[in-house]
């Protein structure tokens, strides 16, 4: 097996919508998922408010740390969609009306509905890559490693779709998932330790979840190489079956 | 009106099953909501992985910087679960059994039960108060500011319900949601910018979302004092009407 180097992620939120608790937010599962199934590792997500200096500080911080850093939100024509500014701060460049993304406009909307502030969605960073939006038509944008998508999910989604293509992606993290077939966390938790200690190049987690039925506990091994994966695997199965015989037997 | 001082917040969602989009988190939202209708304003989120610098470094910087840090994931009994250890590391304080969550667990618990990985979940740094868990009863902890919570939704809310009495709280954040009657963001964007220019002590948002209907556009005015609120309410309301006037006679 090559070894591939690992591609990683942030993931940068923004917006007051999601701090206050009014919208709930819908992109941080999708994107996590999404980018994990094509290769790259999300390691961080910040959600921050629509404030300049702590949009452009988080940017700095999470786009020298990860290979890419994607941002969600912000990229509209009202006055508090302040984005596309925050990033050519952060970046040091200019932002401008971009005559690609003008151009995208002027095919959407009638010269006289063409206002000054659907003419905000055309501002885009010097030196930016547009990101189609095949919804409402205003583009994300890609600057260096940085990722600029709507805050809306069904575009969101669409520009994710469009920018996929041209990430570099790693090696893909492999999973599986066992169901502790009712054996309580407390009772597996020595038994997994001590799998999860003599495979090291294996994450494994352990993860309840309340239901009407009580707890249900899923443990995840997690791991890149497969062989890696499939030998921590049969030993989680192992120690559960010996865990389960003797629980019979008391 | 007697002035508040902000109380504020941030929030540490530890763990990778949500960063791999496994788990789709549930508790930011809620949080979010439930701080913000108590009067704590959450500035900020941060998602980390099961890794101790990373998780040690966000309460770090987090716990100076707010008047609370609320933690949730990682205080269970398998091997994955660090959180409780990197509170104490980043406080700078000593962890240990501690004999009022040890004698919680052994009234949950048989004495043949109480396995070694159980009483981990009795692991307090020195110097917490706790915070009763009437699910599963493995507490979370208060220290400093710092607050320590399940990461499953239902036990972290009866935490967050049992702890909210002991937090201080400011002048609620008030809020008005106005519908912008089927205008377009980029046909009111500019009249909004004047009112939000014409009222600085009120946040105004314009929020879009995408339905098969097609966009609905929501405009939120939030602001603690309600007289500034609902004058700035009174300067959107005419500034829309006068636009609907204006489409109408077109």
């Amino acid at each position: 097996m090559t070894p591939h180097p690992d591609v990683t992620a942030a993931l940068l939120v923004i917006g007051d919508e999601i701090l206050s608790g009014r919208t709930k937010d819908k992109n941080i599962g999708y994107i996590a998922e999404y980018l994990t199934g094509v290769g790259i590792d999300v390691r961080e997500v910040r959600v921050v408010p629509d404030i300049e200096a702590e949009i452009v500080a988080a940017i700095l911080a999470l786009k020298e740390r990860y290979t890419y850093l994607f941002t969600t939100g912000g990229i509209g024509p009202t006055h508090d969609d302040i984005t596309a500014d925050c990033v050519a701060k952060a970046m040091g460049v200019s932002i401008d009306h971009d005559p690609r993304a003008v151009a995208i406009l002027r095919e959407r909307y009638r010269p006289e509905d063409l206002t000054e502030a659907r003419l905000r969605m055309a501002r885009i960073p010097a030196g930016a890559e547009l990101i189609e939006n095949p919804i409402s038509k205003a583009p994300g944008f890609m600057i260096a490693n940085v990722i600029v998508m709507a805050g809306v999910p069904a575009i969101m989604q669409a520009m994710l779709d469009n920018v996929a293509g041209r990430l570099k992606t790693g090696a893909r993290m492999q999973s599986v998932t066992i169901d502790s077939g009712g054996l309580p966390e407390g009772i597996y938790a020595e038994a997994l330790a001590s799998v999860a200690r003599d495979h090291p190049g294996v994450v494994i987690g352990s993860y309840p979840s309340f239901t009407h039925k009580g707890f249900e506990n899923k443990i995840v091994l997690r791991c890149k190489d497969t062989s890696l994966l499939a030998h921590a695997e049969k030993a989680v199965i192992d120690a559960l079956a010996q865990l389960q015989a003797a629980k019979a037997s008391r």
